[in-house]
């Protein structure tokens, strides 16, 4: 897996997190996943299929990321990781994923997104099970961090 | 969504125990899903997508059950959810959506899978997000239990 195909779902989340809420992530660097802690309390995760691959793409948020980001956006702030929480965890993994969709189908790289599910949980694990390595990028921010993955067979 | 959409996943998992691991599951009730909590300590997760709709399918296990499938299938008998249990797992999920798959194609409905992704954890939760009914399914066994969930957007 290059830069090339990563970097799209790097911007796209800077993008979503910035026009919906003004939060602004701090990238940080990449690397591969060996482990299968989940760096957060919770995560979206999303299938993607193409005509010559298939991946898994998931965002993990630390609860005090979550909250504030729901905060920026809806100007309250909630005590915990609620069903408002997930949902919006849910659009935003939904809203990337789409973004990078649509930066990777110009390049000629097109796949189609299946419904989104949101786990939650502390001390949850995820296990991408692509044959691919997994990629792993750390955004920090005051309130927390977010670590996106990614996965993709044969690319 | 409907019955005849449902069945295939009930009987390519019980198949897929029974062949792999000898296990026979009784099933239970199916359900429409309301709330977020995981019916399990291990949960397998794959998206689908489809020429007229998309969805998500997963399967819980108690962690009992998990171990004493890998126990059937390897003979050893793990103490603790390990990487080898959450491969099975993952392996388990991809042979029931291939099953259900291939049943549901012989029925003129088209989907393809994406690379299944595995989640753990006790109290873990997992939320569909289709907009279609979340369809919940349980199983029994004197290890433990199974919960079979689907939801697919537009049914």
């Amino acid at each position: 897996m290059n830069v090339e195909f990563v970097n799209p779902f790097l911007s796209s989340l800077q993008n979503v997190l910035s026009m919906m809420a003004q939060v602004e992530l701090k990238p940080g660097k990449p690397a591969m996943k060996k482990d299968d802690r989940a760096r957060g309390d919770v995560s979206g995760l999303i299938g993607m299929v193409g005509p010559k691959t298939k991946g898994s793409f998931s965002i993990s948020f630390e609860e005090g990321l979550a909250v504030e980001i729901m905060h920026k956006m809806l100007g309250e702030k909630p005590t915990e990781l609620n069903e408002e929480v997930i949902d919006m965890v849910g659009e935003i993994t939904n809203m990337v994923t789409g973004g990078a969709k649509r930066i990777l189908g110009e390049k000629g790289f097109d796949f189609d997104m299946a419904s989104p599910v949101v786990v939650s949980g502390h001390n949850h694990t995820i296990r991408h099970r692509s044959e691919g390595p997994k990629i792993i990028m750390p955004f920090s921010h005051p309130a927390g961090k977010a670590h996106l993955e990614i996965c993709f067979d044969k690319l």
